[in-house]
């Protein structure tokens, strides 16, 4: 199999980023131009004028996508393959199903292995449906607190803040994740834990952090006088050591196919959200995410035609960093949810094979909301000195129709002509005979603009991103589904840990320091 | 004046960085070297053995720092020369005061501009203390809702979840600062806006967001028959369209000589801040970024060696990012406000005299707390194609001392053994015959450790940070105090902004898109 930089198209791009096309002349942006270079799906626009590329970049990288065979790989991870693998070495050799956790409607997948799933989310998602009901009737609890940590906390969390008007009155979420005391104390110093249930997610069921909140939370609940078990779900792998139906008031299952940076639509995240929105909002979420997995299975899809820009921007024009903006408060932390997705899958140095690659693979993706980011850190992307690719998101009408005429506009008129404005000025620059007040442009961006924010179009956006990531790991040849890197960290933190309660008695871990830490990691060598 | 990379200390870097020192060198981490790469200040030590630096490129920066003049530079700043120009160019002009803001202790300025501003500071404090004690006598409010963008926001939002735990009862801060309506609808769901005090901060008095935003709350004090005079406080520089006191119950004064990602310590943080966590707390806040700012002004000063280090990473190792990652629940939002501080500070690309730059000035600044970004984007840190510098932030203690011991150890022990796991991780890496299980090692980090996070530390903190941003923009020689890389932007909303208006008899500005805002800029040369 050949290599990334071998590919025929890729010697094509090489030559083609000789001459990258200059956003900065004013001829170019004709409305042709503005028209050819936009896509739609799924109810986005993806709108790339503003990007360095033209047609016949664009038909190069189609071309990359084809000789990497992204629609056969695509098809077969919907399918159930086991593409979670290193070939040659050991490594976890699982199916990566977050597709079969969505596949409850429409079109369902034929292949043993991901009916199986589908029918094991099924099962699951019955379950909570009847479990939701159960607790309508009761009418026990009226704040939710997820425990959980990676992607059973950012992709929960990320969602549930974008569907906050859609929340059932006296259904609150709040999320521990840290192993930071301070992260549960405040937390727990907010709710009444006697109208709180609390959701325990680890798949593994062997967390540190998860399991040190559990118990943190429990001693809680019996401080109170409060019976765990009539608060507490699990959410967790069959036979994890969490896999003990008699210590929880409901258990929930995950599976291996589904890792944790997918699992906003498995039992980690509908748990919780479910009791949030409610399960016809929770249906909509998979309904949307469904829609946008059947598209990524077609030609030049919406998911992909991203994952293609972002190569050439990352590969050609060699461009380190990301920088995801949405226009849209109700995002606010969906870049933190897209840096864990992108970054964990695509952050790799060894292809499936096992050989260390000789290209860029995974950038580091950051972000924050606009306009926020526009009084932030958008003046090094102006005028920095590296490029910085944007990737904007934004949607024509706000969630809440309540807004304001001020100064002859409204708030969200406000938002997209900002959203639009910078889009603009990234690209064009502006020339001035102060140099302070020289804009050089050429700032590659692209916007992702949809109609509103609600629970379709979340999950449209979710998995948008996650076939996006999907689509580069299949062309960059790596697996986007393990995650060794985390390991080395949890070993040290293990050997450290014994060294603070074999010294406890001289004296406490807050009078220790690297210098102690690095001693006794060098006197036990690995 | 020689530019950067004429100075001999550049070159000697440079010849320097070609062997740069090899952390998976098992011999190489001895107790000499640990307690040689410490330094300690203002309850702070900054641990920086895992950095690829010797002594040798330490005392070579240290050269740098001399060659740059920036203990001088540092002097002139805190006596508020003014150094927010360019030369030779139309600029600002304008002294760089936010030290003033805390030069409320002792060694207080003698210089007469510093001199002035402190007691223009003194006298809002003295305002501020005054007020606090009628709203603690009236006991009118229990939330606060600050209505601000860039620095009137991420600074002061960042300090408030800082130091939760020191809040008052019934003293709640909620932020407003989006345009997107949905912002402040949200914001507007949760309070009783019977109890809450507005705070409006806009050293210009002309911000979009903010005014847009004022409107958006006066009109729902209204619907609630409440008077927005006895609800909403200004604070605004002198003569701004906001300096109108009979419209508010309270105005306070920040000038142009503090700027908005400096102003955190100014009346735009400290009404807030001083409301959350009362007068006393807000003055030790103060007090210690006071006391940073006077370390700072001595012989290499904690923010000044990691400021060098900082620039060994970017100019001489080449690494285009920074990740800032505060092992403490406290930090979450810091690196929001870091972004802001460092991105628009340094992010430029011509330098004091107006020259383009022909070296790398500021990165990307991002990151998140840890342990949750273990969980999250440490794969790519660990075994991503490109080394990402680490700057770790910790506290040997939690702001809450419950804890919970879970096999054998506390929290606070499970997250400082994580931190140093990580840091040593990150520097020695792994050896391994499954290449997937590789880690290079080599990647650059440093830990900032302090006692515990409270009121001082914070500002210690807070202040630490600000003068390693200064001292590098010294070193690079660019204003670090200007941001003319947002005007751009906000000239062609306006222009958008009027294409709406003018068109929305029409058809909705929903209905718009990045085409026709394209075809409004091209129609209006500038």
């Amino acid at each position: 199999m050949k290599s990334f930089l071998q590919l025929k198209s890729v010697q094509q791009l090489q030559s083609l980023v000789k001459q990258p096309i200059d956003l900065t002349n004013s001829d170019l942006f004709t409305p042709k131009r503005i028209e050819a270079m936009r896509a739609s799906a799924v109810g986005f626009d993806l709108l790339y004028a503003t990007e360095r590329v033209t047609s016949q970049v664009i038909e190069a990288l189609f071309h990359l996508a084809d000789e990497t065979n992204v629609y056969e790989k695509m098809g077969k991870m919907q399918e159930g393959e086991e593409i979670n693998a290193i070939e040659g070495f050991e490594s976890e050799r699982r199916s990566v199903l977050h597709t079969a956790m969505r596949d409850q409607f429409d079109h369902r997948q034929t292949a043993t292995k991901a009916l199986d799933a589908s029918n094991l989310a099924k099962k699951e998602l019955q379950k909570l449906e009847k479990f939701l009901s159960h607790l309508d009737r009761e009418n026990r609890f009226t704040d939710l607190i997820q425990v959980g940590i990676g992607g059973s906390d950012l992709g929960p969390r990320a969602l549930y803040l974008s569907l906050l008007p859609y929340c059932r009155p006296n259904h609150r979420l709040h999320f521990i994740s840290n192993v930071d005391p301070d992260d549960a104390n405040e937390i727990l110093r907010t709710v009444d834990l006697k109208k709180t249930l609390i959701v325990v997610v680890s798949k593994s069921g062997t967390t540190l952090e998860t399991l040190t909140n559990e118990e943190f939370v429990r001693s809680h609940l019996l401080k109170k006088g409060l019976n765990p078990k009539e608060h507490i779900i699990a959410v967790t792998g069959e036979k994890s050591p969490m896999d003990d139906p008699s210590r929880y008031l409901a258990s929930f299952y995950i599976w291996d196919f589904v890792g944790g940076r997918y699992s906003a639509t498995s039992m980690a995240g509908a748990v919780s959200l479910g009791f949030a929105v409610g399960f016809s909002s929770l249906m909509e979420i998979l309904r949307g995410a469904h829609a946008m997995d059947l598209h990524a299975k077609t030609e030049r899809n919406l998911p992909l035609l991203s994952a293609l820009i972002g190569i050439w921007n990352r590969n050609f024009l060699h461009l380190p960093t990301v920088a995801v903006i949405p226009y849209s408060q109700a995002l606010i932390r969906f870049p933190a949810h897209l840096q864990q997705l992108d970054m964990e899958s695509n952050g790799k140095r060894v292809d499936k094979m096992g050989r260390s690659v000789d290209y860029a693979t995974g950038p580091v993706v950051w972000g924050e909301i606009g306009t926020n980011s526009q009084h932030s850190f958008f003046q090094l992307i102006h005028q920095g000195v590296d490029p910085i690719p944007v990737e904007f998101i934004a949607f024509r009408k706000s969630q809440d129709p309540h807004d304001l005429e001020v100064k002859a506009t409204i708030s969200q008129e406000k938002l997209l002509a900002n959203l639009f404005a910078q889009s603009i000025a990234l690209a064009v620059g502006q020339k001035s005979t102060n140099p302070n007040k020289v804009f050089l442009g050429n700032r590659p961006n692209r916007v992702l603009l949809g109609d509103r924010m609600d629970p379709f179009s979340l999950g449209a956006l979710l998995a948008f991103y996650e076939h996006k990531v999907a689509f580069q790991g299949f062309i960059w040849n790596v697996n986007s589904f393990d995650q060794e890197g985390v390991q080395l960290g949890k070993v040290l933190a293990g050997r450290i840990l014994d060294l603070f309660a074999a010294e406890r008695l001289h004296k406490p871990a807050s009078e220790f320091d690297l210098g102690e830490a690095f001693l006794r990691i060098l006197k036990e060598p690995q």
